[in-house]
């Protein structure tokens, strides 16, 4: 995609100062500007980098004064970093449009399968048995969609994911490379001679709307009943997400972080990456929980703060943090205060 | 698949109230009951949904008395559990019926690969050359067996499954999507220029019968000889096993934990969540692992438990992780002390 | 492969004793000799094995003696261990060699995609369009390369690996299966309604010579400019690396570990298993972090060891971890001093 800056300077009905006929291919940031490439200067201290960076085109703000000269062709705007968004956002669409609908040969579609209007599957992928596929969905290359699986509107599916069959996957929902949803839950029913004995994992999952799921993440089945992932959840990569969990609508989970068995998880959390939640526990709404936490209670206030591992509130966790690396010395003073007492009352207290 | 209510009192050997040619398509849990599903109760304690819930058909005690009007059909039986077990059962070797024997095409198999009796190979699959796999065993889509690889009777890979060259896997075993089976084991010898020389990693993997790995986890190949799980063992998703592991039989280990490359893991082991364990250790039969415990030196007693990083025994552990809370309030118990003696001694201990 | 004790003995400058015609086809470990398998002896302590062990070829130094009578041939060179190290490296390369160059139907190649000399591409992939593919790469089957990546000489791409758009991978780079590179960095702007706007990623990731990636690992795309892994460096499996990382030549991370958006990891680092860096950091060159450490703070000295979460210095940690495990003792350590006190001077310090 090539424009010149007089095209993005329409687009964003801003003035130019400069070359109107200078061209860009790429967005970048000002310390990275290359010739060709477009990038806004919105915080002062980045200033600098405007006198030197390569850039062909710079985004200034309205009232910006250069006290140097400017190579760069500039366009002024009133807010230049919600300027520099809108213009990622077109290009991400632009991006999008990368693959134009149509069926890649060879794909294998179960005759059963319905597919949408205007949806794209790669070569290699996998329709099964009644799959429902929604209009405008995108469905990259090397995917699998187990039998009776729904997968909604605007859907975008990147290469290599798998989702088992009798998964309902909603709107405008983006899952990552390698991702695996509906894998069985991990039950198993100890047996007298110390084996286990597989218990059928016959429930699904069920992904909401405008939900993203990251590379590698893995969500199961339900053992029975479903695994739940509200609308506007967003989940980072190699997170685990086991059996009959359910996840509130608009929280936030880090890679890397595990949710066991039956847990549920309220709305608007945020959750840092390589925590850990023990099974059927219930954690209220806006809970939010530092990196590495390991949670093994329920959690009813809501809205908190919780670090470390069996998680604490924030504050408290905090000082004993503090106080652990003090240690060494708190066991030296213990030993000072037992030999003071003992040379002060030689044999006093026996 | 749909069922009358008389089918399946007859198949439990149950005896019916109610409409017997009422049909459920579905399990369900009592309080998630839908009509066209069938559920059971058996702890009293979920009594109450009997009387509200909209499933079809509910398994229940011969000796259970309901206090109040019930809609659905009952079929009352010994131990409703374990009848609904059995159904279980029917239902998920129904569900592995989904997949008739046969190759779809397009797939890749090798000629000199040898397929079993009554196998199902799917589409975009990859068999190398030398491969055996056994008879009765599902191969879903998108899989890839490296060259030499053995599959045993009956086994389940589900799709995107990788297994390297050279392995070995038992009967029965079913590894879910995405698992990665014979990577090279993580191994390079440091270079005089900082840089690093890769070790060759000439090894495998055996795997043992019975075994059920999960979604995307990894279990690299042996350096030399063989990395091995043993049969029984169950492994959750996003579990690392390193080259030269050997992991004994029945043990069960959860999602995410690691297990760094020559360490022995004891028979009949459980291993929680988030779990790390360091290399070239052995850790005795029956070991017990709390999430996130980190494991840095053997363990020679059997069926102990352990928490915490680095583990302690769970007895020890949980008294210094409460104290931990504590130690606030143990540094000013502290400095009170240090006050009350120089306070009474004014002078007196110089 | 197929070699006799004669011809190996020629390559390695050795001197036969026993049958030079014996036949070797692997290479094993002393104590898990089998017949037709070549080892070597180096350490002493493992003497015992040469007596006992099954194996057709053992490698020795032209110094040792034995003190009992051996069965398998032997071939005295200086070094044993080099010796067999070059046998290991031959024995690679032969391994590397199993796919021939070309390309194997069907596979999916866009038009516009340049692959170099002397390529193999397996069935099922995906060449995207403008890819460039170097001389002498391998890309396995089920690999998904998108439009504008480039790939460098004689990389190997293992099955299953999924590379997206406008990504730049070095020379000689190693990827295992279902890695990921390139996915989205996890950006979303929280909204006045507690829903997330999610930020268009257009940056890419760059790999530099020589890098090994693990199973399963994921590493994201810049949100502008580019996560960058500079030559030399390894990552083991199931690691997650956050968009606009940089880690620094020739580092080591071990499985499990977690890079957070930004952070800048200095050259010739070795990080530990199941780490995690919080985002924004800079942490100094040869820095080495215990397994799961938790680093959330700048670390600016060379060459440091650090352990913990929050990480200290390895000798604070050791210290207040053994303490740590004291801590009960300590708590009646006070009270003891507490009751001391109290019963001496009775009534005196009010």
């Amino acid at each position: 995609m090539q424009f010149t800056a007089k095209q993005i300077s329409g687009f964003l009905n801003g003035t130019i100062e400069g070359d109107p006929d200078v061209e860009v291919a790429e967005l970048s940031k000002i310390e990275e500007g290359r010739p060709g490439s477009l990038c806004f200067l919105s915080n002062p201290k980045y200033e600098n980098f405007l006198y030197s960076t390569q850039a062909s085109v710079v985004i200034v703000s309205r009232s910006f004064e250069a006290d140097q000269p400017v190579k760069p062709t500039l366009i002024r705007v009133d807010n230049p970093y919600s300027a520099f968004s809108l213009l990622l956002e077109k290009y991400n669409e632009a991006l999008k449009q990368e693959h134009k609908p149509g069926i890649e040969e060879p794909c294998f579609i179960h005759p059963s399968a319905k597919i949408g209007q205007n949806v794209f599957i790669g070569a290699f992928s996998y329709i099964g048995e009644g799959v429902i596929i929604g209009d405008d969905a995108k469905i990259f290359t090397q995917v699998y969609i187990g039998a009776g699986t729904q997968i909604g509107e605007g859907c975008i599916i990147y290469p290599g994911v798998k989702i088992y069959h009798q998964s309902q996957v909603g709107r405008q929902v983006v899952i990552h490379s390698n991702a695996v949803i509906g894998s069985d839950g991990f039950g198993f029913a100890p047996q007298a001679d110390g084996s286990y004995h597989k218990i059928a994992q016959i429930g699904n999952v069920i992904i909401e709307d405008d939900v993203e799921i990251g590379a590698n993440t893995t969500i199961d089945r339900a053992t029975m009943g479903s695994t739940i992932i509200r609308s506007g959840v967003k989940l980072d990569n190699l997170i685990q997400v086991a059996h009959n969990v359910e996840i509130g609508a608009n929280t936030v989970v880090a890679a890397q972080s595990g949710i066991s068995g039956s847990s549920k998880i309220g709305a608007n959390s945020v959750i840092g990456g390589q925590v850990g939640i023990a099974g059927h526990l219930t954690l209220a709404k806006g809970t939010q929980l530092g990196a590495k936490a390991g949670v093994n209670s329920n959690i009813s206030e809501e809205n908190r703060q919780w670090h470390g591992s069996p998680a604490q509130p924030l504050r408290d966790w905090l000082k004993a943090s503090v106080i652990f690396r003090r240690l060494p010395d708190i066991e030296k003073q213990i030993s000072a205060l037992e030999a003071r007492i003992s040379n002060l009352f030689q044999g006093a207290d026996k």
